[in-house]
């Protein structure tokens, strides 16, 4: 085609087909929302798995749900008419933290959106955008996007345990999440560790997510300090250096013994608690996520020996060269692997996007 | 009709089409094999879930694998002729004790039938029978028997946890067993109770089953007697009556103080596995059987406590009565529930007859 001319100037003969055009092909989509307790993010994901557009916003906690659905909703129609002109909009799927009444379309209860107990939101987000949405708890959808597009891609059934301030969790059979009878299937952090330890605010003691999670992290740090066994810890604590999982993981890799010491434990507990689940669950894959994921040099070692130890599904089918490894690798037939989460916070966006797409 | 007069004598208009004479309707049925062992059980079990014959004979264990096929074989040979004639026969299923390669068909290893290792159960059973049969593992049977026809009855997922020698699993989902990755999902028996606990033989220490089974009992029980603890145990002990989990029992029952908080340990025991359990999977029910599951009434009691303190899902979604039945129930929409298997052996009967159907 001679590229001076447009189309329309060229005889009949010499005109080339509109399909033909190089003009970029637009993908079926989905839009997927990453609702949190700071940020709300939403983005056009193609159906293959790429994220068209991301749109970054705040959640206006304090301005109460209604507000917040507002400008999630905007953004939500701006990506729609934008991708929609040429691809076709599959749905819209949206993660949400806490306990969600996937029934009824409500939020129970949420530690992070504390204003948004009771609040219709599926209807509310209907109301306002004239299609049917879905929603998902914030760790499901993680567990889901890991499992489409990251580290469990092409595994059928694996599990998702997220390490932040608690410990999440999640169960994915056949490419969907496993709610259980009242969506509460997953939850991993509440697995008990040590049966008379410490007091969980679920009213258990010794859960797993007492002695594997961030909190847990500068707990026992701060108990170490205050028993006169982590000096190192001490000194910067008394500093105007907050005590932190980050603060103590920098410790441990410059060979804090004290801090090196807190990451075996936590490694401990997580495998005790892995082992539990592999033992239930002999599934594929367990995919382990959230910020502190990130020391997973720190507290691997002593989680992959514990698993070893505690379950004989693991040691019988663990690939041989786990603790070399500290990022993701795929199952081989037969083989039981655990890995880091690949996607980190745009887990929720694929998640989300998958949601829509069943 | 003319009851006095066959068909044939009467003039034609008086006949009785055959369809209508009174012969008793014969269902299409499955033949269910029950290994074990000792005993070699085999049954005509209808679609309809009734066993219309059982044959019962003793695993004759010392003279090799060949011959207790070749005695099953003619079992199943001699069922599937007598209820053949009329109803068709859907298949056969075999519940055999130990870890089955379910794709090989071979035994891999079976503490109750050690000669069978690495036997090719399946191919030989089919050489002699020309048909295809279904194997499982025998705990697995037991559960879909429950499921099918027993305690979990018109429950589509729940865990069967088997008390026995040691703690044996299975989980339901959907009315299908559970295999997992390699077919050992439901190891609950493997659970960590006490992480610095009792050693198992798995490799583990505190494994549920040190603390939640026959042999864990009369363990405990030596122990307290040891200690000068359990004096009337000790009498019985003395004596030629032999330790056993029965007399333990019988004991609690009887008000005996040492073997009452013996059962109290049992409970809590099992209750956290429980719990952890519940954690994980959160489904409608959860079945015990097994022949320790008939001290319910001594070890229900701490099992329900411990269980409802360890799992928020459990204790909010509990029936408001759990302690005062022993016997079974159904969960009525959204609870959760712990009950009693109600078949007995026959669950293994009930759940290979399943098998086969599909």
């Amino acid at each position: 085609m001679n590229k001076a001319f447009p189309n329309e100037c060229l005889p009949n003969c010499m005109r080339v087909p509109k399909a033909c055009y190089p003009v970029p092909l637009m993908p079926d989509f989905s839009i997927a929302v990453d609702l949190g307790g700071t940020n709300l993010r939403i983005a056009a994901v193609s159906a293959d798995g790429r994220i068209l557009e991301k749109i970054a916003l705040s959640t206006k906690i304090g301005s109460g749900p209604s507000e917040v659905v507002d400008a999630m909703c905007d953004a939500i129609l701006r990506l729609s008419h934008q991708y929609g002109s040429s691809g076709a909009l599959i749905g819209a799927g949206i993660g949400i933290p806490g306990i969600i009444d996937l029934e009824a379309g409500v939020v129970r209860r949420s530690a992070n959106l504390p204003e948004w107990a009771e609040y219709p939101v599926r209807s509310e987000i209907e109301k306002r955008l004239g299609t049917r949405i879905f929603l998902e708890n914030d760790a499901k959808v993680h567990a889901l996007g890991e499992q489409w597009m990251g580290a469990g891609h092409g595994v059928s059934n694996m599990a998702m345990i997220t390490l932040g301030t608690g410990i999440g969790g999640a169960i994915v059979f056949d490419g969907k999440i496993f709610h259980g009878l009242n969506g509460m299937a997953g939850e991993f952090g509440h697995v008990t560790i040590e049966p008379e330890g410490v007091p969980c605010g679920c009213g258990n003691r010794g859960c797993a997510e007492r002695y594997a999670s961030a909190t847990a992290l500068v707990r026992i740090a701060r108990e170490a300090i205050a028993a006169g066994k982590a000096p190192g810890l001490a000194k910067a604590a008394n500093s105007k250096t907050e005590l932190s999982a980050k603060l103590i993981y920098e410790f441990a890799m410059q060979g804090d013994d004290a801090a090196r010491c807190i990451f075996r434990h936590f490694g401990r507990a997580l495998g005790i608690m892995l082992a539990d689940i592999i033992n239930v669950l002999n599934l594929e894959m367990y995919v382990i996520g959230g910020g502190v994921a990130s020391a997973w040099d720190a507290f691997a070692p002593s989680m992959f020996q514990e698993v070893r130890e505690r379950s004989t599904i693991y040691a019988a089918t663990a690939p041989p060269n786990e603790l070399q490894e500290g990022g993701t690798r795929q199952p081989k037939r037969g083989e039981t692997v655990i890995t880091r989460a690949v996607l980190g916070s745009d887990a929720g966006l694929y998640g989300a996007a998958k949601l829509a797409m069943g």
